[in-house]
């Protein structure tokens, strides 16, 4: 009795920890639902409304969900569909009362069962069950409420009128509450999902598979154990992210612009983000059961592609976690750019490594398990390619904007060119790169001029990849 | 427009090919929401339950589900729920008019805020969420209502009784129609899909890639082009069946035994089963898309590797049709382990003859290709056997029977022993194979006569993997 209860204690505790807006939603919902009733209680608000204002209640426990978009979805589904459903249900009310006082219930049997057939099959209808299955199931639930009831009660538009309006106070009141206490929005939360994932993804190939990947013998493994199993976890959440993704997605649709995000924010490309992090997942799980399993050899080619295989990992490990800083911060992808070029070029030279080494210098046996490792690396290296393409095009559709860093001020020059010179202060590994962010293009020549005392650096442009974008903060 | 409306035709043309069952469940709704409303237009019933004759309308609209599953967890979870919500409802609204009139509307409202804080929040822990969610929000709704109803109506635990009543009648239709007109079992999708999924792997395996695996130069992907793409498309979607999966699994733990699958059936494994054949589908995908890309190399290596390759990629594919088979005639998997060992031998052939190419022979840029797609079908292969161990383990817990081919009558010997001699007749490849399988075990020594004038052959004992369950239909 003592575990279950210790066992329910630390259960809750988790749910909290995890994320606590969870316990502010149980008192936005309870809330809601308080406020909701005293329409009851309240005299001149009950003669309005009668027995139809628990209807209010009704539709907030109903309607009220975790996120916003799911909030508002519910919500201008049951409303809508209320009003439409409502209109029809009076509509074939009096249809049936013009066959006479016998053949009326007959009448209206048909029809509902008729309009409750088709709108059941219209709920398999793909785009329909994506966004308003609640809509329909709402609808027909109207319609038959007000058909059938219409047989009985005489006032039946009062009724009508009656239940829609405590039906849009209680979406209203759901609505107002889930968007102005704390919202939890379901596209910030997408947001943070992808970029969680691919944080994950980074830790582990920064970590280089737990350690493994750097080729450092086999006695180092069991040493890293457990933080190899946590870095294991992390990133087989990754591959579970699909359903989540995806009805996120769908409630974002429903949301208004919030935050840094607009309301035609490109939430598809998201999905694409996704997707392409899950393919890098599997590979890199499909990688480390192999390491697990059959990773045992030593030889001289080993030795002789460790360095650059080495290099891969990491480029690629702090490729994804620069996108995912950019993603966070709004800004282009610049950085990765940078990181993803490195990466590449470990791949060629691993590849003209095995492509120099002679003819039958090895055994075969002896180099399969080295050559499988080698191209599941560059298969990630693909991967981590197609992220970046994706996180491109989402800075561009979203209008991500060149980020400056918070101490340097862009350096206006009086030829109409703004010239802003950045120096990676926050990256030591980048001292031959200086990022030259160009504010305003000028319209036929473009001369680049570098201010100040740094070190020596190869001058070296990067591609911005967004050009139209160039609203430089604090400028 | 005249598009629009082909375009919706189609849609529904296809909606209703894929799954004919789909028009049934609308006119079942249509015919659930129908009946309860007559209680409506009927005096004598009218008279019982009032105007609460429209919860039943409302139950049927909400509770009647795609499978009878889902109509059984929801309309449990209702009926359940309205019981508990409402005797709490009265309860809270005794303890509240003990307050005095005037504090009533106040401590009426602190106790539904309380509890409708701490049930939405339970909403949150993951076992309640998988079964209950449905049941706590109706334990929230009729909780409300029945405790601000009870403020102004009097005759309360009439209400309360005349609500359950309704609901129960809107419930009990539900899942009777559910269950007795042309029902959808959960259960039953979960099974076929899961076979239908490794029937779609073993397609694609069986015909090695759409013709690549065999080798047989470039020149036979561009001829085999369509057919290849239908192939993939196939199996694309085991690699998406994880969330239908699941849910049905979860609707499945409701239904009641039906035709062969018990009370107790193990939809847990099925999920097993599924995750395995994701894996080797999602081995397959990557393996399809190297061939697409790198294939090109012909050497004296891969002429050496091609039979035994061809031999795995084949019998790896006749295992999982042959498991599928056993599991759509509730049997026990006796042919597949013979195919699973012939693809073990044939890769153990690989490996052997990997190991036995000389030192030096080859060039190591000419065989990284090969070597490749060689480990990728033996990573295959591996799928394949925890796809057979898994099943295994499924024809243990759900007691496949030893199924006898319908020609074929049990011999019995007077010494206590049946022997059943079997031969493949639908299986031309095995004609090495006879199949022994003993009904009863005698108590010490175990003699095998082979009676009939079949084909010379091998003696080779199978073993049965499952000895405990050998009741033999028609014995």
């Amino acid at each position: 009795m003592q575990a279950l209860i210790l066992n329910f204690v630390t259960t809750i505790e988790k749910l909290v920890i995890d994320d606590p807006r969870r316990i502010v939603h149980s008192f936005k919902v309870a809330l809601a639902i308080t406020l909701v009733s005293t329409v009851y209680y309240l005299k001149p608000l009950y003669k309005d409304m009668g027995d139809a204002s628990l209807w209010a209640v009704m539709t907030v426990v109903v309607v009220f969900e975790y996120t916003a978009g799911a909030t508002l979805c519910k919500g201008m589904n049951r409303g809508l569909a209320t009003l439409l459903g409502g209109a029809l249900g009076i509509g074939a009310k009096y249809l049936a009362s013009l066959s006479g006082p016998k053949a009326e219930p007959i009448v209206l049997g048909c029809i509902i069962f008729l309009l409750a057939a088709s709108a059941t099959f219209s709920r398999f209808i793909p785009h329909i069950k994506k966004r308003y299955d609640y809509g329909v199931m709402i609808f027909i639930l109207t319609f038959s409420l007000v058909a059938v009831s219409g047989y009985r009660v005489d006032k039946i538009i009062e009724l009508a009128y009656q239940r829609l309006s405590t039906i849009i106070i209680g979406c209203a009141t759901c609505i107002i509450i889930s968007i102005c206490v704390c919202p939890v929005w379901a596209g910030e939360d997408l947001h943070n999902l992808v970029v969680s994932n691919l944080e994950k993804l980074a830790s582990f190939l920064e970590a280089g598979f737990g350690g493994q990947i750097p080729f450092e013998g086999d006695g180092v493994n069991s040493s890293n154990e457990p933080d190899k199993s946590s870095c294991l976890v992390a990133y087989k959440s990754v591959l579970n992210s699909k359903a989540a993704e995806e009805s996120l997605a769908n409630f974002a649709w429903w949301e208004p612009g919030h935050g840094k995000f607009g309301l035609y924010h490109p939430w598809k490309q998201y999905l694409k983000i996704g997707v392409a992090s899950r393919q890098c997942g599997s590979h890199i799980e499909a990688l480390n059961g192999y390491l697990d399993a059959n990773f045992q050899i030593s030889s001289e080619l080993r030795k002789r592609v460790e360095e650059p295989c080495i290099k891969m990992c990491s480029e690629a490990g702090t490729t994804l976690k620069e996108l995912a800083n950019s993603m966070k911060s709004f800004s282009c992808p610049l950085k990765s750019t940078m990181h993803l070029q490195t990466c590449k070029e470990a791949v060629d030279e691993v590849n003209a490594m095995l492509k120099a080494s002679f003819v039958g210098e090895f055994d075969i046996l002896e180099i399969t398990p080295i050559i499988r490792v080698v191209s599941m690396l560059i298969e990630i290296v693909k991967c981590v390619e197609t992220i970046h393409v994706a996180i491109e095009e989402l800075s561009e559709q979203a209008h991500f904007k060149m980020l400056l860093g918070d101490d340097e001020k862009p350096q206006v020059h009086h030829d109409g060119g703004a010239v802003a010179c950045l120096d990676d202060h926050d990256n030591q590994e980048d001292n031959d790169f200086v990022k030259v962010i160009i504010h305003k293009i000028p319209s036929e020549s473009l001369e680049i001029e570098i201010i100040g005392d740094k070190k020596p650096f190869e001058k070296q442009l990067v591609c911005s990849h967004c050009p139209k974008h160039m609203d430089v903060d604090g400028y």
